[in-house]
């Protein structure tokens, strides 16, 4: 896949120029990867606007970087203090020691913030590099939708596992085990998140790793896979009942699915953002659970496990733009959070891809039949 | 295994009155863990100098804090604006509106920092709580170490899995999928890193997550697991040959474990912290690879794969305190980074406790024999 990393760097250096940004200061490996095709962890990198991209890594990985990376300049440092201390000279060098810098501020902890800003930083305007990132990766590519769909097929395969080892008797982990075998074989590369298998009491949790648990007869079982497939992840969650469980249990479900499907409805392009989450709410409300969901219903998905777009307030939060109409090129995680009550939840979240014609579902894997 | 809490918050209480801290704000779920028995994600804690702990968690994750939790007020939210903004009233009722207040600087991220700062804790004086939790954290106690054994026994499992599946013609994927399956077997809850299996060209990369890679006849493969078991977690890595490699990677390795070695047996009680890693570096240097390695050469484990301590300036990047000392109770993965040239990387990392009577290595996998 030849990506034309060029032209991410023009459309990043618009968007700067917009926000008076003269260079951005790059850590998360995500934000490397979809900049220089190379993200990795203790590598730092500075895009500036007139198009240039430096980026520093161990000395180790010096000859890996540059089969990987399109940097234009690629540095090396034997410590994490010469990494630091090395960027001085990097912007000296470049004349933008007084120069306005984007900083990943839903990235670099305060500690780190505080470090940059007061040792590599004090001369310059530090501000927030959001403005930038978060619109730039926002709307996928073709490349980035072929990525996607293979993470998806991966995710179903793992799915089809984890389903068919949910019985009584068997342990969380062991379930959890099933999954990742399943997708390694299949193409993962890792995990974006670990594994939930969330049986029974635990079902009730927002987040639900698997654990050492026994599955049981009765048990509502909550399964979340989201395998990396050359960069890429995508969200699937199922619910899976083992045996006879209440009908409150089943009728949640029931009603959970048929709020996903109209919150998948309406992720059109041009359609209100938070009309997705209107959309789930008014089925749930209609069906008597008005109470019992958590939010946010969705969120954007791709190179990390939640990106933009995320909804309404939740965005400023996790430090992201707010984002008001959906757009073509948007990858959605729709069905996020669940109806919880106080014994158990449900819950079934899938990757949409909103192409121009509409929203088309990546992650396919049926939801089983409530037994 | 019934953990004294209060005297957990007794300590944490004690060293707050040191550093004149009124309450501690907590939000890493290892942090939680260690100090009410229940660490998940979004939930958010406040822990008193009046050893009070207060916490918030979803409104559908009430039933199982109950359950698992030792906090002594248990409250709910049903969105993450209410969690925030909930808290503002709790610090009102404890009339803590206007205290000096600890936040996890090396968690929370510049822009929820920001939002803590300005609006839950406007009034307030806020500190970092890093002098507080790192001490607190630092030293294992007889239970922690029980756990970290089990944990080692998974890791050495899963070595095994990966070890015999290290050939050539397989990926690395794989391999990590071999590894992975035999750790759920063994007990393993997840992963507090992922799996690295980095063969060939990728052994000199720093970081080294298994990747779609087939391995090759004269590969060096280093492998690196850090199974959790119940809420523990250890350090492992391996350097495994496929058939003949280069008289530099075996003397290399050769080296390196000698080095490991000197770095293990200088890990004893009251001797310099970092005289581990002048042991380490006296053998590599002798041995004449002086500039081959990388620092960190150890770093403690436990709740996470990095906490304290951390070595030296480390210490600083990561917001963590210096510490001079070792301490009978440290847990160090001793061997962190390895030997790296242009085109490969050998290492071997261990996770060891340092006992009232010296270092105990508690990872035990034979490395293997290069061949």
């Amino acid at each position: 896949m030849a990506i034309d990393f060029e032209k991410r760097w023009g459309r990043a250096a618009d968007l700067m120029k917009t926000h008076g940004i003269d260079a951005l200061f790059v850590m998360k490996p995500t934000n490397l990867a979809y900049l220089t095709g190379d993200g990795r962890p203790c590598a730092l990198g500075l895009l500036t606007a007139a198009r240039e991209f430096v980026v520093a890594v161990p000395e180790c990985d010096v000859s890996s970087v540059r089969r990987l990376s399109h940097a234009t300049d690629i540095r090396s440092f034997r410590s994490e203090d010469e990494m630091f201390h090395g960027f001085r000279d990097v912007l000296s060098d470049m004349g933008l020691t007084a120069a306005t810098i984007g900083l990943e501020k839903n990235f670099f902890d305060a500690s780190l913030h505080e470090v940059f800003s007061e040792h590599i930083l004090s001369e310059a305007t530090v501000v927030s590099a959001t403005p930038i990132l978060s619109p730039l990766r926002m709307l996928k590519d073709a490349d980035e939708i072929a990525l996607l769909t293979e993470a998806a097929r991966v995710a179903d395969v793992g799915m089809d596992a984890a389903v068919r080892a949910t019985r009584d008797g068997n342990l969380e982990r062991l379930v959890a085990g099933e999954a990742e075998y399943a997708m390694r074989q299949a193409g993962a590369e890792g995990w974006a998140t670990p594994v939930y298998v969330a049986s029974g009491w635990r079902s009730a949790m927002a987040h639900g790793p698997a654990s050492s648990k026994a599955i049981e007869m009765g048990d509502v079982v909550q399964i979340h896979l989201a395998p990396i497939v050359e960069g890429y992840s995508v969200d699937l969650c199922r619910t899976v009942f083992v045996g006879d469980v209440p009908t409150e249990a089943s009728d949640a479900l029931d009603a959970y699915l048929e709020a996903q499907q109209a919150g998948i409805g309406a992720a059109t392009p041009g359609a209100p953002l938070l009309g997705i989450d209107a959309a789930m709410a008014d089925v749930l409300s209609a069906r008597g659970f008005e109470d019992a969901f958590l939010r946010p219903v969705f969120h954007g998905v791709g190179m990390e496990h939640e990106e933009a777009p995320i909804p309404g307030g939740h965005a400023v939060i996790h430090g992201e733009e707010r984002i008001e109409h959906v757009e073509a090129g948007m990858i959605l995680a729709i069905g996020n959070c669940g109806i919880y009550r106080e014994h158990f939840g449900v819950r079934a979240e899938d990757t949409v891809w909103v192409s121009p014609d509409g929203p088309t579902q990546l992650t396919q894997h049926p939801t089983p039949i409530p037994t």
